[in-house]
């Protein structure tokens, strides 16, 4: 079945309070990277500022956690805290229903009524509630963002420690279904140690076996990448042969590694900084239509800090941007949960099943998108 | 490619310190359920009892914790504590390597040398695993074990809770991998309730919808049962129109439904007594060539306590009895896998997708037997 | 702080609608152990039954998951499908707002506005919810209930797993805050096991020592207490001397063992028959004021299932049923939190902490009951 | 019973194989932060390394995953790759028995035989395993530390969320168990959040309720250090009445908070760069003896890759660095367990227990300390 997007729910300005309500309040920075008392922090719903009376304007690229910058033309700009500036003017209120010129829009789709269940279902998830119809509607979805959307995958290095997995999700990448890669050293690390040694962790990705001075094969990995300045040219030199990380190379995708304090080497790609990565993260997310995140709680959370329920696209057109987190563990996957979005989805399994899964009920419902790459 | 079992490491009885070994001492039980002093207590591993000098007997459908006792012919047989009745005469002796008669062969299989991980490697299982082998490997066995062997399944109620996973058992059912069920009230009850109103605890299986008045589906379901007088009257009838139960009972496969504190109804199959239940259990385990526990603690501890790590079969061949867990803890997994044998394997996932998985895998590997049926 | 239950908010049965509310209707069972069409479930709310107008009969002891018989003298019981009789007069009705004679009373008690948190607090709890209120609440409470109520516990074996979590649960027994005991087999086992030998499963229970030949111990420790005829015998005798059964038994507590297929021996006491193991633990649950299940799915869902969420003590007067659940996984305390009810609480922690924890916390508050013993 | 370090086994250099080993060879760096082929990578354990036939040169401060670089003066000196400088010199060499001029001492401590268990115990750690005897030992370990050792904390944000756990932490620094502490952004936020609003994440630490618009509490809390300048600077103002962060800093205590991609603010202390703050943890772990780590698996991770499991004392005396997770999870704990140190402990538990437990047996066990404070 193909997947339709759900109607944006246009708030009504002429009835009130919404009608009656102030233009919002902004009040200058004074000291860098501080802002006003009173600000206003977001949300990841749709919310509206009245500038004007009877102008309301719509966040564009919004994030949670962060406040509103008013730019010189006008325009509204949601800005990290850090990244504020002498003199910039920050919106202010905390009231959510209008009576200070504010309307966070927590209610923002009609769900097709026909099909209530789509992305509308909301519960304790565990791992005995049922996903058959998450994984449906998941092809369903992936299939319509691979030509309109965009797809964001956010990659624990679970994913890499399996043959079938990784084999799987460099199909995905093939066949069009990923737009952009968020990860970590760990995911590229082993990724290429895989394709060096055929080894994560010094242990072969498909026999188990541990192999002689096995534990010596991500630093190997490590220094050869680092010798060879980056895993762009390490591919281009031909020394990687397969992999998650060629096959997002190869296709020019766009992708962030983000440093940890738990890493070795590091890749030379990897960003050090911890806010620039954020930064460099948030710039791909600002396109994201769908994030799926795989057995990562630091870079899932982080992402999910940075990703709002909803997209603005042309024509001012409003769509729900969807979350799906898949971890073994209802811990990693309620804080996520805890969005409160009706497009957040959670689907409790091992990544290894779930990429493998995926890729094949992609290729078994839409074999033409597969033949034709 | 074609599964072989390993070959079977008989020992030298010829060598010392086998060859002066004494023999096992007996002794009579004077208080029904009671063991003499210094009993000897089984393990899941093939043991010798040398009964007269230079006669060593192997036993036969053993068990672990259990005592031996020798019947007027000769034959030892594992018996249970709670069996034993007034004379029997009951192995006496701990050490286990031969010096009280007595020799416990914790080594028993030479698995093939080319392929030294199947079914060989051990270490610890976390999420992170790689498992593509094993589904490779499983799909070899199961086949294998299709026209060759006794493939019990012990199931949780949560593969009943999604459509797809149950659906894929009753594939599983209907083409051959499936010889036995051990199983609770829980998983025949909501099994039931899905044929009779497409959900599970209320709520509908594939679209998660929870119906109006959910709630009583599932002591509807009993109560129907128990009117009709069981399940498989209901199946009959034409009341119960798929679903796993079905499908066993159908196939005329056995089955056994233990029951629990935690029961509603139960069931009219439901066995009430625990150790009844044991003993009917253990009298399918008997049979067992491979075993794969999914998602239930209680049913696969259980199981795991009555199934020993080999078999004996027709002209004295021994081979190994294979024992899966299927779970999302690493903590129930390892309950298993502190087994210590070689032939006991986890994987930590989801049961729904192993389910899913596994079938497909077969259906891929061996159309041929799906085509049969 | 002194404990103080909530008030009971009595249903103003002169108000519409159910002051207009007919009367509830009932039917007979026409076959032993099946309701008849339309039969009503029990919840674990206090439920009243229309059964003349104008009076309406609240149940007492109820449990969830049941079905109402009205005796000859009027008196509605509320019984397991099982126990049917041919005849049984069975109250119908699926409504709960009166209109079929039934009133499921959902919001029966009002907490105290002053401590409105008090066993108010429902969320979504995990490990990073803060406990410290809980347990200070718990203290009260059983320093309440140890002269004014019934405190059930239901333990896991990992209690005597640990030589001070074993240690710290004599004291409780000893200081008067436990008044019955639900378990299983291996609870006594392993309890046995740790007085006889100091081990448990073969391991010291202090100093986590392997013993030689320790996997006997379980098993010795069973073969001897069926050799005295029960563990009341072996204490009697003074083959035990210390541990939790000791200290149960010698108090003259009640208490049930619930055997299960996992089982071990069994312990003479233990009761093989599942369904009359439920029998006897809901006649110790009938009186039950507090339940604290510790480290068990099983038993603790059990209980769950047959305790409801209020009591109805001399005088009519009504109060609640407080159940705790103490688990390390939040799947497990998921399954019982899910009863909805304002009375339950979960702590998701080491049992071994919980256990030590509870007992220092009460010793402290409230040495005085220490000293009396 | 007062804590006994266990003797260094010095290894004998004047038996084969070390006898006739040669000695150890370098290459320079030949690229800035890259090894040259072959290097040796450094373990956990105390490795010797035979600079001139006969001398046999100790590491000092070791880490694993890293090369091993020669000074000038002939120093060895364990260091990341990404410190490698042009002309570095780099031990070459994988055999780790002498045979390239290195020896790895795989088997560094005596556990007194008296006291076998102590810190000598290795077997799978669950959630059922018994602590008893960790924490009684982990008491006179840190009594021992507090004044002849250096104790390093390093915290997951669960410790504040929870009053006791946060006040039981604050009196372990007071009374002289902490000598340095490890976290993140959010330990310090929501731990400045307790202190200003008496609430983590919006909720009270104690009596767990939702405060109106307290998701603004932690942006506050963070934007109020923001303008102070520092955690320092906010503590000196007075605005930090109480916890963890001001304990520490008022006692003068070095700590380290590292930036993540999850982080909101930052707050100014916290370090952006990952590999600066990788820097600044080791440069403390240099000088750790006992590494204790709650609820934190990022960072307890990355403090287990930087601290190896001997340090050097003065007068070369060698002994054991003591490593502690905490956790809930198996899967968390296990994987720093794999570092196969007899000296690295896991306890299963939630910390919240766990630092409460702590501080009460310190005090209890050692009440002099705390009377010094």
């Amino acid at each position: 079945m193909a997947f339709m997007l759900p109607l944006y729910n246009y708030p009504d300005f002429k009835q009130p309070p919404l009608l009656d309500a102030p233009c919002v309040r902004f009040e200058e920075v004074k000291q860098p990277g501080v802002a006003p008392e009173y600000y206003h922090a977001t949300s990841i719903y749709p919310e509206y500022f009245q500038i004007r009376q009877g102008e309301w304007f719509l966040l564009r690229e919004s994030r949670m956690d962060c406040v509103v910058v008013q730019k010189e033309d006008g325009d509204l700009v949601v800005t990290e805290f850090r990244h504020l500036k002498m003199g910039d003017l920050v919106a202010l209120g905390r009231q959510e229903n209008g009576e200070e010129g504010i309307f966070v829009h927590a209610r923002p789709f009609d769900f097709n009524p026909d099909i209530p269940q789509k992305f509308a279902f909301r519960s304790r998830t565990t791992r005995e509630t049922s996903f058959s119809i998450d994984y449906d509607e998941l092809y369903d979805l992936l299939e319509f963002e691979r030509q309109n959307g965009f797809i964001v995958w956010v990659l624990g290095p679970a994913v890499v420690f399996d043959r079938d997995a990784r084999d799987a999700f460099v199909e995905l990448v093939g066949n069009g279904y990923v737009h952009a890669l968020l990860a970590g050293n760990a995911l590229a690390t082993h990724d290429v140690e895989a394709a060096l040694f055929a080894t994560a962790l010094g242990q072969e990705i498909y026999s188990k076996r541990s192999v002689p001075l096995g534990h010596y094969n991500h630093l190997d990995a490590i220094n050869r990448i680092r010798a060879a300045g980056s895993i762009q040219r390490a591919i281009h030199e031909g020394a990687i042969s397969d992999g998650i990380m060629r096959a997002v190379i190869r296709k020019g995708l766009p992708y962030v590694l983000a440093g940890s304090i738990r890493d070795d080497g590091p890749l030379p790609e990897v960003i050090a900084d911890a806010y620039r990565a954020q930064d460099r993260m948030r710039s791909l997310l600002r396109r994201a239509t769908t994030v799926i995140a795989l057995a990562t709680q630091l870079h899932a959370i982080a992402t999910g800090n940075m990703v709002p329920s909803y997209k603005v696209g042309k024509e001012n057109q409003v769509r729900p941007v969807y979350f799906y987190s898949v971890d073994m563990s209802e811990f990693a996957v309620s804080k996520l949960a805890d969005r409160g979005s009706l497009t957040a989805r959670s689907v409790l399994t091992n990544v290894q099943d779930f990429a493998v899964t995926v890729e094949r009920g992609l290729r078994k419902r839409y074999s033409d998108s597969f033949k034709k790459g």
